[in-house]
């Protein structure tokens, strides 16, 4: 079992996470992590934050001469913007923001919340994705995200996952079709010039996966259902859909199911990915294949109506600087998110505490697998 | 913290539970959780299965005189199909459903996956919800669930709460529509002509929430992804959404979120319900919302494809009695799984071992809100 | 990971449990499993109860033609002595006994408390351990508790754990020796002619167990801990203690700890076992021993002081048939509750959905064991 | 609910850890903290490593303007002793150690396992526990350790609550009588003199929590059990006792429970504590008092037999700068840890994201319990 907790806030002096369950003698790249923490801070829309920050990953514990011991893995991201305690106090929750519900709840003012519930917070879980894709990559199991819709801009192309890793390179929001990027970065512009944020969708996949991760006897075991909750904890997204997704509700049973089919070479296998990849709270060999939709950034210059919580007045929400479209980096956000779920599902079913453990247990079950 | 585990097999003696968290002091009302059961077995499109089950529910454990008493509660539904040790082995996995996976997966043959990944067990997930459902009540928390969506056709009206509960009443497909049944009923017909299967699209709210559920300081407490996971693990959820969900997609943020108000009588509130009732991670007062696409159930007459498992030949895949359409039943499973999802996480909140304690943690925090 | 709930009271109509996470194709002997409840309502010093009963299991799930199927099992035990609606309530709490602090905490009777803290609830912990001592046996790994001490009757011989298996049987306490045996009698005999009851000692050990479960590298994981606290919390043990145990506090270093040792047959291994069979919270090849103290039976013929609670003036508390001395059915409990944390271990570590995988992931580590 | 994780090496650059649970409000008082950080460096016996170090906090998130957030807590602690990767590997495991069993169930050197397993790991533990105390005097609830035994030397005298606060004061050995303290040091310089090392038994204790945390309706809530399993899990514990512990195995009933009082100023309450103030699972209003003893130190002068690794030849153990005793040192630890399990147990009961919320749910309890 793999799990982790994170700490800090947007602009205090870390954010950190401790991460439990990596078997030892895990080759911990530091470049790597930090590579995925620069892609984090790009894609057009960003605000001025990305400017000032630089993140960079400290191991704080669990690394030994660059390889995991088994022990918790320590991470840590220092700030450059640190000035949470300069910051003046808010009193007009922003709509859409956790600032009312959580000033409430916690019986605090707007900033305590702000500072936590800010998406600042995703960095240090790319971290923890990235120390879960490392771990995945010696299983040759890899993930990929990639913008789909920015407003009314969609990527209508089917591709593939070897297109989505070539393609995605050099576009400002992590698109693989020149076209539909230069419509998406149109939206985006639209946006800025209204003074508004605009929403989005992202997909992430994955493949190389085994059939079996996950399980049907228990509803906490299923897949579908942790990589549901993980994604819908994300900052910003509204919906998550497996495949098909929303279309399901339309389609009859003769064209929603993957038929199967067999070969020697492959074992079973589909020709088809309707299912996103997993069925029956389990995956089932082909590519998860999962979509998330964010809502448009909560904070914009176009000021959306509060109400002072000193004296109940109605008056313009407060404004803190903030992106204006946010979907590129959350479809790198996502795909850390997924590749995480997926490690704690590889973990929960092959275990071992050392990798060369991890890995013999795991060609156990391949042989299984091609004997069956 | 409210925990349960199920067990029990489609074609097995009985489906059992045990709830452990429900504080003492609930009166356990049978006829209601008897009735959410029967609600279950109803809809149009169901198979011949719902006519030799007549669920009743017993329980077998952490109740006194009609009360709980604190102890973990024992909930157990005989079944009337017992045959599981008469039913013949299966050979060749059904696309859409768990076979092949679990079957691979845990080393033996389907019957005994299928036997547990039949949605049969969620009869006993919905006594769950109904226990649940009763706690909610103690606090004038209601839910509702109803299908907006058959193949293609919709729901196209906007409904209230209390529409809902009155117009769905004597709906043969949990639709507050009669226009709209129409065309469901149509649809599932078709579909029956066809010898294939339909999917839909249920919604779920809740009301009398007080803000303040859930939470924003770590993801595992967010309660839109604890909502998600829970209803993307039931039978057949490909995808799920909160408020406006995959339209945020295409929205400005000007239009996305929900504008904050006051005055005396309500407190804080909102106008719109955009985000679903739920804004980082916590309830913000307004109705919880949420939509679950389902697929067509993945038994159909109409043969597919796939593979004896024995010979390694291509076949059809094996059938087993099924309904048609699983929609409007998937209404009511849904809305007991989003009701043991808020009794949870009012629990998290208010706690109290004896129902006179619960609320007199909730009425203490309503009081504060209404200072606040 | 392994997992389970119970449920139901000591005059209700059944004992509950349903347990997560036993790999598929174990063969379920209910012979064993029986035998296992019989051993539990033996014992010189029980009271009337145990005439009664005749504990025999029923599996409401997770079984298809006598094996797991890796679903969840269902454990029910019908009690024969069901009067929970007859029972009168009480009012005077049993010092020593859950009553008081139940009533108060769940704002409820005394009635509603002793159902369920009743140590009848263990007949079905010692079906859930027998289950996983089913598991073990798969491994060669074999649990046996024995009685140490009743009063002041010790057993004073050092043994092995061939002798404990051989000569424990025909015990009427659970004892080795025949002449320990006679002065534990007498204690008891002596408590019952006083009215009165007696505490003891009972012994667990567990061997066949490889070095390595558990682990040092996070708190909760450490398997001393898990053994203590599933052990601490069963009715009426007040001490638990591994291996040298309290005496460590005299001990000097030079005396405390397990030398090391190797030879080409055994690999690793240690000609003493003052741990208890864990160091650092992980096996260490030795033999897990652990010793439980249960302090006498609360309830006593000799009444002790109470308080009327709807009067609050002081009398005698109130008597359930209850036994004199519980000890040798101690020992059967807490053997079940040792094995049932050494397969939760075991399963962290290897794993497995079947049983044939678990069987390989094991086989692999023996085979690094040999080689490092 | 409470949980933390720690992560650090003994020479790495950083001790960590993330507390998760408190709710927003709490004063962090640092030098508090960091006092209690001071006390478990010293006491006699205590070897070099406490005069290089000088471990001083670092709140590294989840609290604002001095005041807890409810967000997860961020603690630090950074090494002096930074020289992990300058230490030589380890070859020849040392008796008594997680090195055997950590670095072949690790699959790595010996180094990497006593880095992780080291007691210094609870110097962290010792800061997440002063937190929990700082919460818990927020009600009242004080916690509060002391020495009762090292080697032979005993402390034999019954103390009061408040007699242990201010006799321990002073003493090198955190034991509250000179006569027996003079003893314990003796027996200290004994074993130093012999190159050898002495283990010992400490006390905590805890006053003025209210009857009802915890509770008997399922084992893993019982509140000893998890007393239990956090001592049992602190390096060096070989057995943990409540109350009269041990010595319930000789005792009858008719002494060995805490009859029943009551008058109007206090309620219910015994005039005896031989459970420790544990019932049933649940705190019974009178004192926690709970005692673990502790092995001798596994590292010592005089060399054990032991094995090489690498050649598979007997040698002598390896040697590490070590203490010659702890126990001191153990008591503060272990009354850290008990401070958080009661914490935990008492958030649990009374939940609360703010500490106004948690209050007026505690004070409702007692005014219930005042008029039960």
């Amino acid at each position: 079992m793999l799990q982790f907790l994170t700490c800090g806030e947007s602009h205090g002096k870390y954010l950190s996470a401790i991460l439990e369950g990596i078997p030892s003698g895990l080759e911990m790249d530091l470049d790597f992590i930090n590579h995925e923490l620069s892609k984090r801070q790009k894609g057009y829309g960003r605000g001025g934050r990305q400017k000032i920050e630089n993140d960079q990953i400290e191991i704080t514990g669990g690394v030994y001469k660059g390889k995991t011991t088994g022990a918790p893995i320590g991470l840590m991201i220092e700030n450059n913007d640190v000035k949470i305690n300069e910051l003046p106090q808010l009193f007009r929750p922003r709509p859409g923001h956790a600032d009312l519900a959580g000033a409430l709840k916690y019986n605090e003012g707007i900033r305590e919340i702000l500072e936590r519930a800010s998406a600042r917070e995703t960095a240090i879980r790319v971290a923890v994705g990235a120390v879960t894709k490392l771990f995945l990559h010696q299983f040759k199991i890899e993930t990929v995200g990639h913008v789909v819709q920015i407003g009314k801009a969609k990527l209508e192309e089917e591709v593939t996952f070897d297109q989505i890793l070539k393609k995605r390179e050099g576009s400002e929001v992590n698109c693989i079709s020149r076209e539909a990027e230069k419509h998406m970065v149109a939206e985006i512009q639209k946006a800025m010039k209204n003074k508004d944020t605009v929403g989005g969708k992202y997909e992430i996949r994955a493949r190389g996966i085994s059939i079996g991760l996950g399980s049907h006897v228990h509803y906490k075991r299923k897949l579908d259902g942790r990589i549901a909750q993980a994604l819908m904890s994300m900052q910003s997204v509204k919906a998550v859909e497996f495949g098909l997704g929303s279309l399901e509700a339309e389609t009859h049973g003769s064209e929603a199911h993957d038929e199967i089919f067999y070969d020697s070479k492959h074992g079973y296998y589909h020709k088809t990915n309707r299912a996103g990849g997993v069925t029956g709270g389990m995956t089932n060999g082909a590519e998860i294949l999962v979509r998330a939709t964010m809502k448009p950034i909560s904070t914009l210059r176009r000021e959306l109506n509060s109400v002072n919580m000193k004296t109940k007045k109605e008056e313009k929400a407060d404004f803190e600087r903030s992106d204006v479209c946010a979907v590129p980096a959350g479809s790198v956000i996502g795909e850390a998110i997924v590749a995480f779920e997926i490690a704690d599902a590889f973990l929960e079913k092959f275990a071992g505490d050392s990798m060369p453990e991890t890995k013999r247990n795991y060609e156990g079950y391949l042989h299984q697998l091609a004997k069956s």
